[in-house]
């Protein structure tokens, strides 16, 4: 499997969806997190099992790209419509089975979590996960944001490293990291110890 | 793909789940039903992507040694169980992934027309499907009945045989032949040409 220097952790996040799958590679290296790639597979409007394929074959690949550590994932949850709930089950199965074949541990993470990680909300919008995502990864001003389903994968991405470094249980209140520093700075490894040491033990150091 | 005789259609009918997953291969050839092969795939109770992966690599697997002409399924529905539910879209999704990968067409049926194809009724239970099936396939009366699983996927390869056989719109009565014959007898090619006409016209001839 990967080939990644030592201490590195590289995640490959997905967040699934059956017209548009959005991807992003994080990693942490010497208590560093760095952006490696984002994007987002448009999948058209071809037949359902011909957009499986598509998906999996586009998350194998990625796999082979970027060779990360881990895979990360958004659990299963309940949509309000059925419909779509089981297009996404269907998207998440073959990126999972993607994961399997390569032999790359998977991680699944509730999808509260995942903003809960970035911004300190369980309900954080997409536009409050972008900010946050691009925050954590120093993003240049000037630079193009990320697309929705990209920076939402990036999130995934960022919750695992995050948990990883961090793995006792994430209980973040309200007034998270995500929300105190809204000012764009550049993180620090300071910083990011910072953080981590918050959300290891979110009672202390707020 | 198949190297089928002409005038031959296999179909290869799956019916997935999480714990086991049922499968049946079933050949029209001039006018006759004839079971190749059927069996169950059991899954264990390891972690979920290794247990998808079982699911893809054993439909891969009979995909190749049958080498069917169609591939059939029954279409997402509704359970009670929502979890369940989740798990079995995720089992579809894979196995659909498999003969999308084989470029095996893909029937997807809804589970009653399946019953109602085989026993005449939407809503049969699972021991007068198993009946129907082993009617249609003229079982030997000493040989060992199908496990359920392995009889509703023989179930759905034999609705899809008799769909493509008789493509019109299967508006099957609740007294269909499934009821009428409850006896034993082995079925010819004329008892199944009469069985299709009846598939295709269900007000004539019952």
């Amino acid at each position: 499997m990967p080939t990644l220097p030592a201490e590195t952790t590289r995640v490959l996040g997905i967040d699934p969806g059956s017209r548009v799958t959005g991807w992003g590679v994080v990693e942490r290296r010497e208590g560093q997190l760095r952006l490696i790639a984002h994007g987002t597979l448009r999948l058209g409007d071809g037949p359902v099992p011909a957009r499986l394929a598509q998906i999996h074959r586009g998350v194998n690949s990625l796999l082979s790209e970027h060779e990360p550590s881990a895979f990360a994932i958004e659990e299963a949850f309940l949509g309000r419509n059925v419909r779509s709930m089981m297009r996404l089950a269907e998207a998440r199965a073959v990126a999972i089975l993607a994961a399997e074949f390569a032999t790359c541990p998977i991680h699944e993470v509730a999808p509260a979590l995942v903003k809960k990680s970035v911004t300190g909300h369980g309900r954080a919008g997409k536009d409050v996960v972008r900010e946050a995502v691009m925050r954590l990864l120093d993003w240049e001003p000037d630079a193009t944001p990320p697309a929705y389903d990209a920076s939402d994968a990036l999130a995934i991405s960022l919750c695992v490293l995050l948990r990883l470094a961090a793995p006792t249980a994430l209980r973040l209140p309200a007034t998270g990291i995500g929300r105190a520093s809204r000012g764009r700075k550049r993180w620090t490894a300071a910083d990011l110890a910072k953080h981590q040491a918050w959300v290891s033990n979110p009672e202390e150091g707020s």
